[in-house]
């Protein structure tokens, strides 16, 4: 009996410990108090809470992220087009052609201007010779060598250290909350694999992306897939209700982007009916990352911005929200 | 002291009392001790054993599982098609031309030789008629509400209690050892969908198949996802490996088919160097079910019969090596 006393007593004290322990730490340290931190944690426990009449079943907490922008940095150039421009110069020596023909040329003298002229014709050409003709693991294996040699020009630091540490506190935060989280990115899907998992956590059977066509081979008496240079899908705007529907077949309860590419997204996930969240990440903070919004064309962010007043979305202000933007030094 | 020594003994008894139970406990009850049985407990044994020199980490224990004839009953004719059939009976009325034109006709007559003959074309117009001009969530509203009235014509039962009860067991005891287990299946990615999770415990993001496009409007205000009629992926045969790398972007350890048309997953999985398992479900009972393979239309199992032998695949004798084939009625 008094053994059984005992160990209740501590198992007590414990549980009254353990409960103080988790009502003191903060889910997301990285966020100034204020309206978007606790717009997010009202969301979370309204739609967990036992009993709640927002409460929402675990099999149906989903929530979806953009990637460039929401939950990485974006500028100067998007990530994936930096690796590509890389890629052209790595493989220039064996197309001396490339010297005198765009888009090639532009990419190999960082003519920003000359490959905006070259338009999307120009850019499936860039794909076409640097994200094709190789199998899925290969192409992996060259994005995560990049990854290890490749620096910001700006921030000097390898690119897979710019994702946005209140970012990484959010995807946690819903998954200890019972949330399966998504990325549903304009990007390529193959190209976000690369780092998905090491960075956000997020396996690759989650990650929704844009793609190119894949075929399957024997080569060489090995059973082989073959990424062909030909545009299987594109996951932005209004593909991205499409690409949802088609890789998770759940309608998500939150989202999360930062740009007009999000639009779509962010209306199929809030105009539902029931508790819902919608975040846009506003860039606001030149002096620690980019300020940008209407005038850009990387990150375009203006019909998406009017949409959040009428849709009631909450508007992240960098500036104002995030006390740090990026992960310490590991 | 005393409590702690108490404490301690309590914990090693319950500790040896628990690993005797689940000693005991077979996670394959249905099956017949035998070669399939022990293959597929060697095998999760193998890949699950930490220190094995065939351990494989959470994050890549993927298995990927055909539905029909490998999952639950494809005899006498695929029950998406059951659906199809039924399908155009009940919008006949709207539809009066239908009596006199192919392949319509022959549905409504359940003339099975013109449908035959009405071939791919045919097949594709049903399916228009049937499975498009809808949302995602109306389309899974009618195959709900249809698999609640349907049944199969030899065992009068519901559709949704015809799965194979071994087949149950593995998911069970795969996801038990952590496993993420999917469906790849040249069935309709959203008919599936309708019975994925309550039927096998598979969540709709991890439903691969067969798909046709589907576009986002806003149709009366509403953010809307419409299904057309034309084709958007065939996820069978080559498909199938192209499919699995589309959604899950691993390559899984384990696969399990009944026809020629898991030939390539199973190849795709089982031909990667290292601890594999691949299996093939072969119709033998024709008192219990049904017996067939190199001569049936459906659930055609002839290559991939041959590949078996080559590639150690793992062949189910369904009247030898199941002692159940489906569920108890509830």
């Amino acid at each position: 009996m008094r053994i059984r006393f005992l160990r209740l007593g501590a198992l007590a004290l414990a549980a009254v410990w353990m409960s103080a322990a988790v009502a003191q730490t903060d889910p997301l340290p990285s966020w100034n108090e204020g309206p978007a931190k606790q717009v997010i944690v009202a969301f979370v426990n309204d739609v967990t809470r036992e009993g709640s009449p927002d409460f929402v079943p675990p099999q149906e907490r989903i929530a979806t992220f953009d990637n460039d922008g929401t939950l990485w940095i974006e500028q100067p150039i998007y990530v994936q087009f930096a690796f590509a421009l890389d890629r052209v110069r790595e493989l220039a020596p064996q197309h001396p052609e490339w010297k005198d023909t765009q888009p090639f040329k532009a990419a190999l003298e960082g003519d920003m201007a000359a490959l905006a002229a070259a338009g999307e014709k120009g850019a499936v050409e860039i794909v076409a010779a640097t994200h094709a003709g190789m199998t899925p693991a290969q192409f992996i294996g060259l994005i995560r060598a990049w990854l290890t040699t490749a620096k910001h020009p700006r921030f000097n630091r390898p690119y897979d250290e710019l994702v946005y540490q209140p970012m990484l506190e959010v995807l946690a935060y819903l998954r200890a909350n019972g949330f399966k989280t998504f990325i549903v990115s304009g990007g390529g899907i193959e190209f976000m694999r690369a780092f998905a998992e090491k960075s956000y956590g997020i396996p690759p059977d989650q990650v929704v992306g844009s793609s190119i066509v894949t075929k399957f081979e024997r080569r060489d008496g090995q059973p082989t897939l073959v990424r062909l240079p030909q545009v299987n899908f594109v996951d932005d705007g209004p593909g991205k209700p499409v690409g949802i529907n088609q890789h998770i077949g759940h309608r998500p309860i939150a989202a999360f982007g930062n740009s007009d590419g999000d639009l779509e997204m962010l209306q199929w996930t809030t105009e539902a009916g029931g508790r819902r969240l919608g975040v846009v990440v506003h860039h606001t903070d030149a002096e620690r990352e980019y300020a940008y919004d209407r005038q850009s064309k990387i990150g375009h962010l203006d019909k998406a911005l009017e949409a959040a007043t009428v849709d009631r979305w909450t508007v992240v202000d960098m500036k104002r929200d995030w006390k740090t933007i990026f992960p310490v030094r590991p």
